[in-house]
């Protein structure tokens, strides 16, 4: 049966672990930053080494392509995305771009005739380092010049990066595809999660991928001196930003479940040792498998940040800034995963999704489905994230057999 | 009886709070910035149009003198400072340095002869914008270079100021002044509270100034994604931090009192929407009356905190970063004020500081003394500051009838 060349796998893996490389092992390469402009270079190179045709759209999705010989062949797609989150770990999302790229050069390698185009590709910005899954949102016509309105200073500093790497708002939007030329989607990736391990599972099957909701929330109290403003008269925006995100945690836990919560930023102004805050904003994001559910955390979330406001004297506005709606996978598709894992002999199971994905903007468009490889100890997002080798070999090995038993 | 000219007085506090002035009429001069030196100019033009003596020393400290007939005659200090925290009040610091400057254009105006040269002075960055008390440490020769050990990035920041400006740590370490050359030193200030205003008094004859001590508190976790990574298993670094917030100011008030906490910057890492923070940075302000009170503060918050990060699962490290000793001011000083304000009728009584003030620094090598006029609502570090023309003027006379009564 065929299989993926594992050394010249590795090795590609081993090469993209070093564009962006920090101390502790981990990499950095935030979107369309000179590191990942490095790493499209990379692909680029790797592509056109192995005969295969390279493409960039004006989203700077960047592909490898293996043409049919019937040139009105549909194409099938298969990939995930190469910026990282700062200090990331060094699987997460190359582990499928070099998958779908072995799997490409092992067909071309055996000569076999597809009756699909296959098509590689490593989208733009899924981690959000500017705006979550905005090579795949583009891609697949969702993108709206709403979406591209960032904040101030983030908006320049997102024209500048764009404007450097050769694009604009405008190839961002005029980007979308025909989705009638796409016959379906293939994303491999990382578990992120310890579930697969857990139950010392190969591959995971995802049936469904959960929606995220960006916010971020304003306290504002009033500063004052912190050493002559009696305590008690105060109006701390911290306080009440803290007992929030105290309460919020409890809440989402105990009420929320299997809803999960992040505070992941936090600015307070004006930010110095004798003063009182008199702001503070708070970047909250709430995750849940249903639209309803993403609408009740919402809810039961703003109700208590405006309760801890009151309580503290201050006052809560909120700005939503992203959203990703919860997609469900293709049920054909699915099953070609599962035929690949059958034939490989790989224990499996089916399960949802925590982390957003590129495949969620596909699946809007055509066909998809997005598969896992177990994560040791569930770490992500982190230098320490690891796979072993041998599941890193069976995602590529998935890949390859998903595409040729693809119908 | 003498008093000052109000006219002049009140032109120059408008023509101050123009300087550097804020969209909502606050002040923003931060200390050895482009408006702080605007200040500097400004004072010095106003001290040479009255035909004072121009000084400026190695710290930046400026000072106007008006020298007594007799050369070997010992010098009166009095003044505060004229910069600013980011977006404060128009009062703080300036109405001191005012007040003394025009209570030396009175005298010389009025002609007098005194037996001590007198010295309306300005101190360098007495809020800290790099260094609190930075200035009045250095002329009292309290500063160490342990001390100009600033944080990495601050630190170049801070030598590129002071070199725009005309100094460098050396000429801070070398410009501590010869304190049997001086008698004594007044400090008028606004309360930056509501204790006069609410006691209908007119002046607050300080008799101790509380210690502040400044800590940074780093809470170290674990990154992780904010989707895939369970909350009961986080190490969330924000978490540990806000528990600890929320905690530390109910055990300050229910347990410390009259010891008063802020925590007035948060720094979290790495900072974006989906990973669970992984390093809080907190910045901890606390003030007491004695060093034994300091102690124990610093003790019970400590395990506070330590107490907090193991029920997160983190660890907590703490770095002192700035120490201003509790003072006493001298009680010949007090009542030389005492007599000042009985002259001009006005209501006063004692009280103790909770904000540190340059005098902190002028009590360890002279004769000190610090009066209030009141502010309105307590309100301070704030746009919102302000302070009654009757008061402001009050101010001003007394500093000039304290000055003539000095012995």
């Amino acid at each position: 049966m065929l299989r993926v060349n594992k050394e010249r796998f590795f090795e590609d893996l081993d090469s993209l672990a070093k564009i962006g490389r920090t101390l502790d092992e981990g990499v950095t390469r935030l979107a369309l930053s000179e590191t990942d402009l490095e790493a499209r270079g990379w692909f680029k190179a790797r592509a056109e080494e192995a005969g295969l045709k390279f493409h960039q759209d004006g989203a700077g999705n960047i592909s490898a392509i293996l043409p049919a010989k019937n040139p009105r062949a549909k194409t099938l797609l298969a990939g995930s995305h190469l910026d990282s989150v700062p200090n990331g770990g060094r699987f997460d999302g190359v582990l499928g771009v070099v998958s779908a790229l072995e799997a490409l050069r092992t067909i071309k390698e055996a000569d076999l005739d597809l009756e699909f185009h296959l098509e590689a590709i490593s989208f733009t910005d899924e981690e959000g380092t500017w705006l979550g899954l905005l090579g795949s949102r583009a891609f697949a016509g969702l993108l709206t010049s709403k979406d591209l309105k960032l904040e101030r200073g983030v908006a320049k500093a997102f024209d500048q990066a764009l404007s450097q790497a050769g694009f604009s708002s405008e190839t961002l939007l005029s980007t979308g595809r025909d989705p009638t030329q796409y016959a379906g989607f293939i994303e491999a990736h990382i578990e992120q999660g310890s579930r697969l391990e857990s139950a010392k599972l190969s591959i995971g099957l995802v049936t469904n991928i959960v929606g995220v909701r960006w916010y971020w929330l304003r306290f504002t109290g009033e500063s004052a001196h912190a050493g002559t403003q009696p305590m008690a008269q105060r109006s701390d925006a911290l306080w009440g930003a803290c007992a929030f995100i105290d309460s919020a945690k409890d809440l989402v836990q105990n009420r929320l479940s299997p809803g999960v919560s992040n505070f992941g930023q936090l600015h307070v102004k004006p930010g110095v040792f004798n003063i009182v805050p008199a702001e503070v904003e708070l970047a909250m994001e709430i995750r849940h498998t249903a639209t309803e559910s993403l609408d009740e955390m919402e809810q039961a979330l703003f109700k208590l940040a405006e309760e801890c406001a009151k309580t503290y004297h201050l006052t809560v506005e909120r700005r939503q800034v992203n959203e990703i709606s919860p997609a469900h996978m293709d049920e054909h598709m699915i099953q070609t995963i599962e035929h690949a894992t059958n034939q490989l002999e790989l224990k499996h199971t089916r399960l949802v999704s925590f982390a957003f994905h590129d495949t969620q903007s596909m699946s809007a468009i055509m066909p998809s489905v997005l598969y896992f490889v177990p994560s040791v100890n569930g770490i992500s997002h982190n230098p320490k994230e690891f796979t072993n080798s041998e599941d890193m070999k069976n995602c590529a090995n998935v890949m390859l057999h998903a595409i040729l038993a693809f119908q």
